[in-house]
């Protein structure tokens, strides 16, 4: 089945809201096997988007709408179908009880555009609206299946899961299953883990191999169509196996993770608790920890050290450390380590000093960090990395280089 | 100008990311007052997205594409583009240049596919990356311009707005000046913000008055299209008064400008220096203040009290506090924020407690917070909310209300 996503309205091309249904239907569809090729967003004009229908009738069998089907004039998104298809509208009565109870509960008084909102395409399966009034609805027409979604993603995404991709998994064709997995990596570029991969990827079919680079990541997500899921997936450990021998120093977990729900599995299972000595991150890696839930198992809080007073004052950085080789220093991000973690009593002490700009500081260039590790009984390391980038960038990729630290040295 | 967009990467279509290009170019085009007609997404697939500028070229004199710029295999916009317009791609030196200090600077080896960035459509305009490798770039051929812009957003939006835009401008009709002016609210819902407005968001005609709500906010822009600019200025004045006159108490400052910017402004020219005690934003508060640059000069940093542990260690948040009333208290807020601003020895003391969820602490319902605000020599006072939402937005409304209680408070 080949697919296509048109949305709906005028918002879309003002820039007043992101098209997120696309995204949400485009995700699920993916995770099923469906190909999607073309996302469309037209304004609430029946001549655009009657241009749009007649060319997706063209190209896919399987067009999905988004938006268009409430009750004020400008929704237009089922008359303009109808006269493509030559059907006619007709009311649905479960679906006008339903919004007529709908008024009821609010005690509202319905006004009569509502009724707008009951007409379905005739001969078209009516899926249900549990968060709204506009209903959605399915047909098939010519080899070409329409299916009618609303626009408010809180509707949509609902009816979508409950009652549009359940009715178009019976339609599909079973026999081949859909396995993927995705691979998060730190540390390497986008390019330079093509180049170490280009075999793989050039000759890749079945699996297949897709990069994908994000803040600073790169993720590379493991696809394969197989009759069996065992089998499947069997080829996948094969394909991974060959990709991890090569940049497996750089992967750091499997799917929907991210680096600070890896080093949380890590602290919470080794139950090392963990305290943070902040100054270029400014309280950053503290809030991207506490972001995920039960944090509290192992982080206990930290110091945002912002000025060299507090560096001295509250965590004890000696005078002399900072006149002779500055805040910005592998000293100063040693004595903030270790004074933190004694501070707060904790087996781990880390630390971030540096430069984020936009302007010098100390004669160094923007992007000097030094990120300190400390663990009671060990000595302590220090990690100096130059990064580059936006002021917002440079404390983003420090957090993360931080949190790619405590993994690395241990998980 | 009529305009369209065009998004290229699978990554759109298998779902992985929102087109968030497409809503942040309409957005400023329609500032300008230029259309947007289509959005359209199409996959790293040369004979799909040929065929999408094909139709592209016969209904839009504006044609701007993102993403498929970058040094990959799958990244084909110039050469599909150059194919379609009959010219060729030349190597553009200073970008070649720039890409080199690029690795230079991170001392990475360039990998030879990243010269292919440096490759330019011949007789284009080129537009410099600040913030990324690959240049962006206009031209225009037969009466269409192309318009060329990488695809992550954080080196789409810098080059759209400082090179492109102002390009864009200068190819555009000049005899009507266009005003706009935006003001931000906080505090207040956006139907309740068009309730209190609603006569005269009926009656707009010139100016236009468009509100957006966004994270928790709510913006009111008004657009005036006028000969002359002095003119145009004075109907938003008048217009302006009128809106500030019913919804002034929420008013917090005009155009891009944000909570922490306002606060950064109060704090620097009244010199009051501040420290934040962050319970439950784990470091939000202090990590959103220094993503400002220059805020050291009043802001000296926190202390991440996370567990009661810290609270009373660091921060003397005495037992019998916590053992009666709870960590997350009015009275704990208090002492947190007092004894946060002794400990950095600051002007204002500023202290976050509360429940983000997902569980209920201390038998306290999630989104319990208390933000405690002690300026050396008044009285404490104590800000008691309830907030609902996810976890994450538990935590950033609480920055929000926060920043909001320091700008009415010391403005």
């Amino acid at each position: 089945m080949n697919a296509e996503i048109i949305a709906i309205g005028s918002e879309l091309l003002l820039g007043q809201i992101t098209n997120t249904n696309a995204q949400y239907i485009s995700k699920q569809l993916a995770n099923v096997g469906i190909n999607v090729y073309y996302h469309t967003v037209v304004g609430d004009n029946s001549v655009r988007l009657s241009e749009a229908i007649d060319q997706a009738q063209k190209r896919s069998n399987l067009i999905i709408f988004t938006g268009g089907l409430g009750p004020t004039k400008d929704d237009l998104t089922k008359e303009t179908i109808t006269a493509s298809v030559g059907r006619s509208l007709v009311t649905d009565q479960e679906a006008l009880d339903s919004i007529e109870a709908y008024f009821k509960r609010r005690n509202r008084v319905m006004t009569d555009n509502n009724r707008k909102q009951a007409l379905v395409i005739e001969g078209s399966s009516i899926l249900r609206n549990d968060h709204g009034m506009a209903p959605g609805m399915v047909f098939k027409d010519n080899g070409v299946y329409y299916l009618l979604l609303p626009g408010p993603p809180k509707e949509m995404e609902p009816m979508f899961m409950t009652y549009a991709l359940p009715f178009l998994l019976t339609q599909l064709d079973e026999s081949a299953q859909i396995v993927s997995r995705v691979l998060n990596f730190y540390g390497i570029g986008e390019s330079q883990l093509e180049t170490e991969l280009i075999d793989l990827i050039e000759a890749q079919t079945n699996p297949t191999i897709a990069p994908l680079a994000k803040d600073g990541e790169v993720t590379i997500r493991l696809t394969v169509k197989h009759e069996n899921e065992v089998e499947g997936a069997k080829l996948l450990d094969e394909l991974e196996k060959k990709i991890l021998t090569r940049v497996g120093s750089f992967f750091y977990g499997y799917n929907e993770t991210s680096l600070t729900k890896e080093v949380a599995l890590v602290f919470g299972e080794k139950k090392l608790r963990i305290a943070a000595a902040e100054s270029i991150t400014g309280g950053l890696f503290s809030s991207e920890l506490t972001q995920n839930p039960g944090v509290s198992e192992f982080f206990v809080g930290g110091v945002t050290c912002y000025s060299n007073e507090v560096k001295q004052s509250l965590l004890n950085v000696p005078k002399e450390v900072i006149d002779e080789f500055g805040a910005v220093s592998e000293e100063c991000a040693r004595f903030l380590a270790e004074n933190v973690r004694e501070l707060l009593k904790t087996d781990v002490g880390i630390s971030f000093t540096g430069i984020a700009g936009p302007t010098e500081i100390e004669g160094k260039e923007i992007g000097t960090v030094f990120i300190g590790v400390s663990k009671l009984g060990e000595q302590t390391r220090i990690y100096p990395i130059k990064l580059a980038g936006t002021r917002e960038q440079i404390q983003g990729r420090s957090v993360k280089y931080g949190l790619y630290c405590l993994l690395k040295q241990f998980s």
